[in-house]
């Protein structure tokens, strides 16, 4: 059995996806934000204090977009997978690790450093830096989803996991409003598929089972 | 043939790390650092203006982690790369994941606030978060490679290629005397690779071929 451990909306909500995308059964433990500070115990899960934590029996797992490539290639070979031997291998492994390496790491600085750091603490240039970074970034997928509807391979795969949680964070903290159409229009596209609101009807469900706020830091801030 | 655009000692030097430790032919074209701003022809390239950015035919890649998992598993299936089927596979997409996400996007604002930006626009708070943060994200090598010789699989991969660059920045900017005994040893390990030697002499060689500073940005600073 797979043991997911999450925060509402944060980026171990791409495992959560890829899980619902390949109706795996699964255990969901729902943690309040940030985990370090906010749930101690679970540094004896994952001593980095970080989520994504994914346990698949002695494997644990704490990066989100290695976790939708690793579901993919063991339970959706050919499909939500793109294997070695496919032309689109290269792309989807660039998909894959763009949409955390260079799209969602820029937006958390723009959420650290405009957010959730004391008054005292934020930096409004740093914020605004990332900020731009990031929307230059994500110039380069507005080509390719405005001629195809997901990002390679001629269908949806995990790197569409990858990147699209990129953009749901985009939307969360308030980025949304600069996407270009083609994005926005994918990111539209995005959000209508089963799996992703399965995906957050679960986290919600549990949040409330497991008595964690159902909202997002986005939304609640996080503790001083 | 395989293209390689690089600067010296960047991220791409993941890759040009894995061409040599593949014995692939490729050709090596150096830029300045930041490309972006220093070689504007670059941007016909790749617009984004990164590096890396590795041509192979119709296909360009930008991920240096992605980049190395494309060319091990086409060129060396078993050896550098780790198959689907075998067990080390979870294990070896974290690490090449966690090498770049999260051990090398830290320090890259630790140069960027702490070195490159002009004085006003330093942020010495900023760069001793990232300091920080990247030290608390190294713990997690720590105990690995204490018990053995390489991350996964028993054996040299492409996970050591992505989590060997991120020390080989670390060293760079002087986060070395950081290091725990057992990071310090497997870096030091790493480096006695013949092809991460062949790495250094070919990006030095091509440099100077080509007109280019062969000292990194790190130790030059970059155009105001």
């Amino acid at each position: 059995m797979l043991t997911l451990y999450h925060c509402v909306s944060a980026r171990s909500f791409r495992a959560l996806w890829m899980l619902e995308e390949l109706q795996l059964p699964y255990i969901l433990k729902m943690l309040p934000f940030p985990p370090r500070v906010a749930a101690r115990d679970y540094l004896a899960v994952n001593p980095l204090g970080t989520v994504p934590a994914l346990l698949d029996g002695a494997l644990r797992m704490t990066e989100s977009a290695a976790i939708c490539q690793y579901l993919a290639a063991r339970a959706a070979p050919g499909t939500l997978d793109v294997a070695a031997g496919e032309p689109a291998y290269g792309e989807y492994l660039n998909w894959l690790h763009f949409g955390e390496a260079s799209l969602t790491f820029p937006q958390t600085l723009v959420l650290r450093y405009g957010r959730f750091e004391p008054e005292a603490r934020r930096q409004p240039q740093v914020a605004e830096d990332y900020r731009r970074w990031f929307l230059a970034r994500l110039r380069g997928v507005d080509a390719v989803v405005a001629r195809q509807e997901t990002l390679c391979a001629q269908r949806f795969t995990a790197a569409d996991v990858s990147v699209g949680y990129a953009l749901m964070l985009a939307e969360l903290i308030g980025l949304e409003p600069e996407f270009s159409d083609p994005v926005r229009a994918y990111w539209q596209r995005l959000q209508q598929r089963e799996a992703y609101l399965r995906a957050l009807a679960a986290q919600e469900k549990s949040a409330i089972e497991q008595g964690v706020s159902p909202l997002p830091a986005t939304v609640t801030g996080v503790p001083a």
